[in-house]
């Protein structure tokens, strides 16, 4: 069985799939990509070649031959589209966020639950081989009992208008730094119970004067339920490059993944020692995109379990409304709030 | 001039200053070594040699011939050690932290500023070839504004049963992490204005038992009077070795400095590409303890400027002692609140 | 058009290529797999899922619906099956070395003139982000003129016989080191004129006694057409992993590409700094791979320049010859002589 | 006992030594510094302060309260200055090479002979942190038996005109390589028995006009006693800094030490990720030109074995010899052919 795949969304995170797939995934076949702007979905087009399009999203999950739909549309348009999806027992493989609100991922998950199909969160981390080396390691006991996750998580791109409206995203710790926030929640096996978070719009506050709320850096501690400790930093648009590392002190030893700089060549002259920086999650992460798409495929097929699932979208969401909540406030948020 | 110093303990910090003094000091003169306990005191003679040895350290610090005092004795001793020493118009060196307790630093504050002698404060890492380095780089702009610093200490060794009681010491906090609020402090050129701490006694919860109060990992977000943000992290015991790492967002572009593995040699087998960890500050901070104390020759004699002094040493109190009570009431604390 | 691909060998590196055709290659398809061997051939046909398979490889080329050949059959069958299939009008992706002498080399190079198809050597560190981002960084001038380029290639497994029989493959330089000597060309611009090899049976002196001129460790100084100079160093099997590294020092700088690490988890325990070695050449160059067959299949389609042809062949192979020559006589062989 | 030192040979090499002698080394004394050369004499006394200056070196050598002599003058005078020292009965650690003739050589080793002193070399790698633990784990067995030894040496700086000379010095090879040359023999436990070098006057062609037989880039592959083989590369003026690096080769694993860059800070911007360059052997080597003086005060005082010998310095010069002479044949030359 080939497994036809539509891309709802033809941004920057929709194309690289769509790319992807038109690079060949075995077992995979682009059944079309779906996008209301006639103007991204013509740019599309032209780049893909011969690809059916769609302007509207909720028809293309419906349509024939469509098995599986990735969901990588603006924030607050996730939950209709993945609904819809569902409900049309089609497979999901949606980007973070979840949903721009709690009640919003709560139809999700309502959605999956009467659905035979599955909804699997865009995590790519967990495809990476840096990332997964870290909970091979972990699984192996190698560091004894994970004590305390540190996740960071930075990128360069101007995010479009709407990632910075805290009503229609959740702003930089929704659209950045959810990776992070499930990176915490993987590696330490482990959910928050309270979070606290600080941040400031340093680098654009011009940016806050349109949206209360915006911040472009970030930090949060997060109190596990195992006891364990998480601590995120995050930042957008940081000018240097895409920066996603993890570090995870353990009773036993401490791992490290992730790095600011390419691995490829090294320049040395009399003005320094130079290498190039990650421009991209979309270069650093390439491999881990592609294995997320065979992942799709598996579990489409039936091939293996699902790696995430519509609970760790649900779990990073509230974490965070907790942190965005506990910006607005100055103090701690118990995760247990985040429904009150 | 030769600089008369005499060291007051003779534990492992004082015998790592006594060792470089007996190396040789270019201007300074080992005059002796203080300890009132008989046993530590014979050790360090017998390692030492020919050395002037005093079991009362407020005699030594009034001997004759002595100009400068380096302060390695145990944390709730530190103020009066101090005290006597400026009274006797002696040079201080004093390490971290400047005193157990607020009281106690305000006392060595006015007798600093009633003596003419001038006392320092023992944050090697100001010595330190890397964090040198990012400071310079910072000055220079390579980075644009400093928004973040992250810094982190941990240790592998045992305090003395002293340093982990909380009445005694400040704990996790001001016996390690002293070093890191510090390091907030320089880097980012701002004060802490309100920290909130997360810690656990991970690993030694038997000695929580007997210390209320303890904790062997410890975090500390540091809301900074620029806007900027400080994120310490701090363990002891860490089972791996002596971690000293720093990091600096800034507008710009990042630094780092620090590593957890020395930069000696690499062993790359079947079974994988191995260095040495950092196993002990003694060893990460070498070069660093000799130019701090060339320093203090230079102090002394009137060459150059202070690189640190009392109020930087009173400014990591405050911040240890907020993040101490922020750990006990579980909600951040500010600055302004310590003192009531 | 879809390039149809038959590959020919069924051994290590075919298989490679085979997957990657399976996996999909954009414009590619796997038109059949051939292999003398009955056993190969089943186990890859198991492997493949439904493939073609042919155990002729000479009928394989010139079957229907095969557009190029991707060669990976031992070394001594390289020139006949690359004759047979330039003469059937098939582009050719040959493995190192390009044949096992330099008559069999001539008479791929009098097809190729003959055949209006290309002949590609798969030299696929060309095609590696490191290697290519050194090529760069010298067309751009970074280091000046190069000088002096290190090349090493030592890998882990055992080879097939047939490769330590000189009088069928080249040996060690031949089999291992062509890529050294292709990156020696490739990145001076500069040509081979001298060269001296020093070598030893250090690891397997039994083989030697099987096989005089074995060698499983071996340097080569190659003195260039431009004054630059080349320093080889090869090993096989190496016990460690795959290594292939690259230093081109310049007259204004130095440039390095290549690690024996993974740049995957670091793990820091107080036994010490733990990361993975590379283990095969398969991890190492799995996106170079994959390049390579994107940039057979943009040559057959007329789409780009080749950036490598059967020249580069020739050339490698007129070295390794001088190289084994050397080894023999113990006095550096001008590659004047390698065809008298 | 406190080991009166005196310095011969103001330059340089020569202040390094004074300026850590001056700054402490335990059980040292700075006894004088000698140089015919009134400049740098008086240089030297100005930056050193109160120093007894000697104009003649030979003088110096026997003053009263001399109880070690460092020879860091030209290469053409060491054998003199040593004879002097080792006649006069004075420890002698000497600079590389040990001198520029075999027959110079073989003089000095008469006079040690003769004396009840001993001569060590300066083969500062030896006390080198990165370059210990290499011979540590090498002995430890954790590569098995080193097959092949890689070094590599390189430096910015103009040597002085004499050290260009390969009359009154023995060119890049012995003014730069000789640590290479002596590395290759330690860490393999094997002595040369024949080298082949290509080299060349790649940026300094007018130098070669002045000095025949001048080269500013050299390599040379050594034929070792236990069937290892030596890759030593040598380049003088090296744009970008001080560069020592080896790499050994085993039947088990493969080890390395030394890297171009300083391990202090690493920044990270949008146009690259940079460290700094080691600018210098002083900052690459301070720790260990301080270990080998206090090495030196050690066999003064007959604590511990000589690291290195007389004989070290005569097997690495007859290794320079023979490399010079290969340079000027362009063949292999054996070991056994220098002294005829």
């Amino acid at each position: 069985m080939t497994v036809g795949v539509v891309l709802v969304g033809a941004g920057r995170a929709g194309m690289v799939h769509a790319r992807n797939l038109r690079a060949g995934v075995a077992g995979a076949r682009l059944a079309g990509i779906a996008d209301p702007s006639p103007r991204a979905l013509a740019a599309a087009a032209a780049e893909l070649g011969d690809v059916h399009t769609f302007d509207d999203p909720l028809a293309a999950v419906a349509a024939d031959g469509v098995d599986a739909v990735v969901v990588a549309s603006p924030t607050f348009t996730h939950a209709d589209v993945a609904v819809a999806a569902l409900a049309a027992g089609r497979f999901v493989l949606c980007e973070k966020p979840l949903a721009a609100t709690l009640d919003d991922a709560d139809r999700v998950v309502a959605a999956e639950r009467a659905s035979d199909a599955t909804l699997l969160m865009g995590f790519m981390r967990r495809f990476d081989a840096g990332f997964l080396r870290v909970a091979e390691r972990i699984a192996a006991g190698d560091i004894g009992e994970p004590l305390l996750v540190k996740s960071t998580g930075r990128g360069p791109g101007m995010p479009p208008e709407w990632a910075w409206d805290t009503t229609r995203s959740g702003g930089l710790v929704a659209e950045v730094n959810s990776h992070d926030l499930d990176t915490v929640r993987w590696l330490s096996g482990q959910e928050p119970r309270r979070v606290f978070a600080a941040g400031r719009a340093a680098k654009r506050p011009d940016v806050a004067e349109r949206h209360p709320g915006f911040v472009d850096l970030v930090t949060v501690t997060l109190e596990l339920s195992g006891g364990g400790i998480g601590l995120v930093d995050g930042a957008c648009p940081a000018d240097y490059g895409y920066d996603a590392r993890v570090e995870v002190y353990g009773s036993e030893g401490v791992l490290f993944a992730g790095d600011a700089r390419q691995a490829t060549a090294l320049l040395v002259r009399s003005d320094g020692a130079h290498t190039d920086p990650v421009r991209s999650w979309r270069d650093l992460f390439a491999d881990a995109y592609r294995a997320e798409l065979r992942h799709l495929v598996d579990v489409v097929r039936g091939d293996g379990q699902p790696r995430t699932d519509v609970l760790d979208g649900v779990r990073a969401l509230e974490a965070v409304v907790a942190a965005n909540r506990s910006l607005e406030r100055g103090t701690p948020v118990a995760l247990d709030e985040v429904r009150r």
